[in-house]
């Protein structure tokens, strides 16, 4: 979840910078999900598509659909649809997925190891390059084939991996300190996996996954 | 994140039934954090709190934390602030957390094997008890010894192991399926992880964990 969607999104201490904040959070969200479905579609040999079925897919109306993509342009050919493909190459330029985006994990603990096997960043473009943790006997290659350092060596070697983006997994002690650390290297996107909001300045973005949080809160709800 | 919390939750398919209809989503999350912050506190020897210090580790003003707890009772003791220990275990009582809750994982792929290693979710009370795969050659017993059987044993083994609540990380082709099966033997609640929006009755509570959104969105904010 990112700090927009936090329980109290408008006491969030992180907010989209300067030009980011005329297109509303909500918006980039879609867009990835336009993405997948273009994606399927890219896949069945479908060449066109248009707003109602893109967004029948999805539970969202046509007018949704044309309104977010209207922030970026003019996508949509009259009488025809979106052609699928473009449509989609252009959302990936929008999102800035049509790279490899460097990744580095901190923390490679049970919920860090589990990270780092995980290999559905790779599809998405997302290449965990290095990983860090405070315990040496875990220096070396982890799964992946992804090399782990010491933390201390961390802003060093941000720079030599080239590293845009990180996961931290970190226990929740030491999760303000490195994100103190990460902000003065210039890193300005985090996912965060720790149960800790985070105080960051408004350059830097951060979205928060909070397992603890879904679980309990599902919980709630089996009564 | 929850549907409540989707691009469009306005849209979302899966409502909260009944009498929870009177408790926003909100609150219910707020208290998960309430209960996190009262952890480390209770860790920490410290045996009250003020609505305002505890707002404060979290962000929340001392009217929010009030207005919250209201919601299920008077917990605080004018001229004292909170009992740390009462309010927490208040809390868990609210969640239903203060149980041990049995989870079944359906899809033992990267992410599956990756939810099955980690153990934190034993920690909060939520036991995996059971797994499924589509793979005859995953069935045996997996990582924590969580016994793994043939999704077509689903209905059986739930009913067996007691499972009251679901983790899915199937492929998108196959959740809708077994999400409506769920929905047949009873299933309430379902913390999905594949990336595809489930259609529901309103009385099954699904929230969504969409990690390919989190690194899509964080990323258009790189540029």
């Amino acid at each position: 979840m990112s700090n927009a969607k936090n329980p109290d999104p408008e006491q969030s201490p992180s907010q989209p910078t300067g030009a980011d904040r005329r297109i509303p959070e909500a918006v980039i969200r879609r867009l990835s999900l336009y993405s997948r479905v273009l994606q399927v579609l890219e896949r069945q040999g479908i060449e066109k598509i248009s707003s109602t079925e893109l967004g029948e897919r999805l539970g969202f109306n046509s007018a949704q659909v044309r309104k977010d993509l209207a922030y970026f342009g003019q996508f949509g050919v009259p009488g025809f649809g979106y052609p699928v493909q473009d449509l989609r190459n252009n959302i990936k330029r929008i999102l800035g997925t049509d790279r490899e985006i460097r990744v580095a994990l901190i923390g490679v603990g049970h919920l860090g190891t589990a990270l780092l096997s995980y290999d559905g960043f790779r599809k998405q473009g997302f290449l965990i390059s290095v990983a860090f943790d405070l315990f040496e006997n875990l220096e070396g290659v982890g799964a992946m084939r992804v090399p782990i350092f010491h933390i201390n060596q961390l802003e060093r070697r941000l720079e030599e991996f080239g590293v845009e983006f990180v996961m931290l997994a970190v226990n929740p002690e030491a999760a303000q300190g490195i994100a103190d650390r990460l902000t003065a290297t210039g890193i300005s996107a985090i996912l965060n996996f720790v149960p800790v909001r985070l105080r960051v300045p408004s350059k830097v973005r951060v979205h928060d996954v909070d397992l603890a949080i879904e679980m309990e809160s599902l919980s709630f709800y089996l009564k």
